[in-house]
């Protein structure tokens, strides 16, 4: 139902009122009411309804990863998207549950994928769209040019754009790269702004040893960062982007710019948000926040964007597996806007007056 | 897989291996990892399976609510069991979309629903079950005998003995009741105990007089309690409780006693588990908690009880409606358990050493 002859505070009301007349009291569905208005404002329509809903995860390598940031080594990277599209990953097993269509992106692996063909299980897709063997180490120079930075930008759309075109309006982002909350840390501390020392964490699982040796590499490298603060977003994602962030930045802005929902995941893919954000304020009536990570700094970052994450499950894997395990509520949320009954549908008595 | 020959520490120590040598950071799933632990360790497996998954809402209606204690009028509950079986309520929406199967019983409902016929949508079950026209007074005399209470216990766990049977082994449990905050608010006082003042709360939306008013009678309630505190299930029970709620009670433990998980839904079905769990502690190991409820005092038992629930959304619905949301993630634990492949199935490198 397309309510094209309303403008959004007619839209509002009626969807607010809409809320309240479904066979529950006002209010009793708390945040999924909140998600159902949210939803209807988004697709204009005060029937909702997530078709075709996607998981898109964006993987690149970062030269910061040399440093020893990751207690992983910097393969781990190329042989996770192996194993995304051999199905068993972590993202494998969630999109299943949640029925998301599955789409892997090169965005910038330094390992071999050549030999990786369809067909992939679960019907999942790749992307080659790599844009280099990596990001460069941001402790030496920027880690993308500009020119690199515009082009992952427009590549993250382009997916965004054609998944778009074959009717999709759910967009579960994640993401893949040994070394990229190094990454997203640097992102926020001249994004958001937040101190350097607040938005460093343990990652993939640093020990305390290591991390106080990222703290003391981030900090030097915070400290090469010359620019304004809050940083303009293209100048910091090419000081201390990653192919992979970018890449999430643009697909953030084509899904919102075709009125499709966003499912952020977690730290790294709410560092891509806030580069997208601050590129579009807009982009925030599209977006929904999976998760609070486990990651010391993603709750801060969600506070000061103002935002509530649908789970707190203590997760901080990435790859999207925060976004494909919120994705059902997003899903109820618009099932109970269009099929609830209403009192009067139902026959259900509404609250007794003075009682 | 059954590993009969393992003991419980064997097993544990197994699944947590499992669990570490899945192809993701170490905990990096967070309560997923434990959620997947326990469910292995209750269905004595390393490889747990969420089968014929069920939701059962249980409806009773109660004396209490002729004193104005809920802002609904009374016949509001058996309307909402039509509304149930015709499919268009929020548990309908959100069992279909999580694969429940839903059957709805009638605990004890004062309105006629001899009409009721099947087939209803969804394959929903209507279970007849009516061990009277609702509960007395308790501001008067025992809401139920003790007669009452154990048949209600054997029936709750009979209508799960034959979802078992069917092999189903997870249940999602509801309640629907006009005035059951009421009942439920004086069993958490009694089988907590916590104070009668921070046992009661708005439930479906009462405004300041009406929650003032509602205190003031469930204050007379609690001093006409002379028993042990913490008081014996049984007899809290029969002093306060109601059909829908000791009907709860009986299929919690027989959830537990058949192996299967239960999936608490809010407040109510928390003072339903608590009565439940004075009876036998070890249902502890089969319980998992939906949802932490608006209800102001739902926090402050399940902090009593020292369990973390699996969503925070403001909900205070009831009805199983939490308790459906939830179960994806049930289920996406088990399924990370089962299908993601290890660090030596995929190829991938672990961690470096001293990193």
């Amino acid at each position: 139902m397309i309510s094209s002859r309303l403008n959004q505070d007619e839209l509002r009301t009626a969807l607010q009122r809409k809320i309240d007349r479904k066979t529950k009291p006002p209010g009793a569905l708390g945040q999924l009411e909140k998600i159902a208005l949210q939803l209807g404002l988004l697709q204009n329509s005060l029937a909702p309804e997530i078709r075709n809903p996607q998981a898109i995860i964006f993987a690149g390598d970062h030269g910061i990863s040399r440093e020893g940031v990751s207690p992983y080594p910097a393969e781990v990277t190329g042989q996770m998207v192996r194993n995304f599209l051999s199905g068993g990953a972590a993202i494998n097993v969630f999109a299943r549950r949640a029925g998301l269509e599955l789409t892997v992106v090169d965005a910038g692996v330094a390992s071999e994928l050549d030999d990786l063909e369809p067909p992939f299980p679960d019907d999942a897709h790749f992307v080659r769209a790599r844009l280099g063997a990596g990001s460069r180490n941001f402790l030496e120079t920027d880690a993308l040019t500009r020119d690199e930075v515009e082009r992952a930008l427009e590549t993250g759309a382009q997916i965004v754009r054609a998944a778009l075109a074959r009717g999709a309006n759910l967009f579960a982002l994640g993401e893949m790269g040994i070394g990229n909350t190094s990454s997203a840390a640097l992102l926020v501390s001249v994004l958001a702004p937040i101190d350097i020392e607040a938005a460093v964490g343990r990652g993939a699982g640093l020990d305390d040893a290591g991390l106080e040796r990222k703290l003391r590499l981030l900090k030097l490298a915070r400290a090469r960062y010359a620019g304004p603060v809050p940083a303009a977003p293209a100048a910091a994602l090419a000081q201390f982007g990653g192919f992979e962030i970018v890449m999430l930045c643009g697909a953030m802005l084509a899904a919102a710019a075709g009125r499709a929902a966003i499912l952020v995941d977690g730290f790294i893919c709410t560092a891509a948000y806030l580069a997208a954000w601050r590129m579009n304020p807009g982009i925030a009536s599209a977006a929904f926040f999976a998760h609070c990570s486990a990651e010391e700094a993603h709750a801060a970052v969600l506070k000061l964007l103002g935002v509530r994450p649908l789970l707190d499950l203590d997760l901080r894997l990435g790859e999207g597996s925060g976004a494909a395990l919120a994705a059902p509520i997003l899903c109820a949320a618009a099932d109970f806007l269009r099929d609830m009954a209403s009192f009067e549908s139902a026959g259900v008595s509404d609250r007794s007056e003075g009682a």
